[in-house]
């Protein structure tokens, strides 16, 4: 099996995850990204800018992003559903915003509330708009690996969203596995479909739902696949399975990726200390394996 | 990535599994393997003959194998730590045993209270024993992948024991992952190590501790393992992490391969209907994914 040297993680606990748990105060969002702002991690999604009446857990997005430490040589984004979302993005003084949209249509009109015609449409305007702001856009699509309403999603479908997002002017794509459908197979299949179509980088946003979130890394790296989305101590939901995991923990692909001799610019042991404060934030226990057990090199005290 | 068109699962949660959870009633024992024998399963390790003052979830093996039903188309086996166990599992009628020893010295001390020396000098006679039983022999190398006291183990030092078991007439090795320490990397070191050097039929037990089962079992298929252990429901936890994912779950397992195309043989809505039931008899929720989600097919009511 083909593996890269080096991969680039995005750490999403600050808005995917915290936006699938019950809201947390403001002061602990700001704790959570400047303790992540230290672990070496090179990409933090630290908020999103939506309907403070659909998502209350992102209503303080603005307050959160002008208080956190802004490391220079971290890449901040901010998540939006629409152009008005991207507005504000940029306003609050972002320069990389991700705008979703779903493969499904009908996830895409339970989750934004509009078809993905509509939400494709207004893509070159955004990317236009962000531009002339000098930030970055990626088309996060979810649903990309199957569909909680509708199933599973063909490959094709996904590719013509891809093809718009490039057409559009768009500087990434990001593949969802929103309720934790994928498995290898669709892996190898959503990339027999979208790789020669594209000179788009592409990251892949794996939740561990049905415990196939690293085989499914694995399947990606093996077909050059380098940028990944994870959530420190797996933190967010999964929002039809009450219950379930949610993202892939961050501390789960790092320890992983380590052990294999691929490097991340995470410090492993800062990684965790911070799944441990995610714990406290969020008030529950957490699903992650590494931070319940420990990293394979902790050893018991001999008998 | 090569992957097999069949692969061959072993359900330990009778044995495996509920040796490392609090002592559960005889009849619920028998009903969990009698639910097993009616899924497609092919192989069931069914109990381990042991010391009942170390192990007194494992007291009544003989009565739980004499009450059960004996499907023809199953192997049934026994683990047993050393020759007296052996024996007991042949009196008992069964024709498949497992004998385990650690790669580990100090965990085989901790475990057998022996040292591996010991453990190997015995083996030659086992297999002797079981010959004229008729019965065969698997060696199950603990600690294959990483000791919990020791750390990393050496590959070589399992391919010694494979060798060992070879001549002494095994008909099988296993491969335990005993702690959750394996990821790709070690399974392919492992198989670097062992697979030029034995004709054995190879299986591979992994452990979900740290996330990484799936990603394992992925990697070992891709060189050719097509032999796995897995415990419904994940049912046994990690002995050194109390609350701790321990085997990784049968069902999440063949919801993955089924996905990919790899047959199993075994009715995978069955096996999670059993999941529940070993979630009743255990009497906690228990951590398999794919019993709390449902498999990627259950898909939810349209809005």
């Amino acid at each position: 099996m083909h593996q890269p040297d080096r991969v680039m993680l995005r750490e999403v606990a600050p808005r995917d995850g915290l936006q699938n748990e019950p809201p947390v105060p403001t002061g602990d969002k700001i704790r959570l990204i400047d303790a992540l702002s230290r672990t070496g991690l090179s990409r933090i999604e630290a908020v999103s800018f939506v309907s403070p009446k659909a998502v209350p857990q992102m209503a303080d997005a603005a307050e959160v992003w002008a208080a956190v430490e802004k490391h220079s040589g971290i890449s901040y984004s901010a998540l939006a559903p629409n152009r008005k979302g991207v507005e504000r993005a940029l306003d609050a003084g972002f320069t990389a915003v991700e705008v979703v949209v779903s493969a499904s249509e009908t996830h895409n009109r339970a989750n934004i509330g509009r078809s993905v015609a509509e939400s494709l449409a207004e893509l070159p305007d955004i990317c236009a708009l962000a531009r002339e702001r000098l930030a970055s856009v990626e088309v996060i699509i979810a649903t990309s690996f199957g569909c909680p309403f509708e199933g599973d999603i063909a490959p094709a479908q996904v590719a013509r969203i891809v093809a718009a997002a490039e057409a559009a002017g768009a500087g990434r794509v990001a593949f969802g596995d929103t309720t934790g459908m994928g498995t290898p197979r669709r892996v190898t299949d959503l990339l027999d479909a979208v790789q020669a179509g594209t000179d788009l980088p592409m990251l892949m946003h794996f939740h561990d739902t049905r415990g196939t979130a690293l085989a499914n890394l694995l399947t990606a790296l093996d077909r050059g696949v380098v940028e990944f989305d994870a959530s420190v101590g797996g933190i967010g939901g999964c929002p039809f399975a009450p219950g379930a995991s949610g993202n892939v923990a961050t501390e789960e692909v790092v320890h992983m990726l380590h052990d294999m001799g691929v490097e991340t610019g995470v410090d492993l042991d800062a990684l965790i200390r911070t799944a441990g404060l995610a714990q406290e934030i969020v008030g529950r226990p957490l699903e992650s394996g590494v931070l319940r057990a420990g990293p394979r090199t902790s050893l018991s005290p001999r008998p």
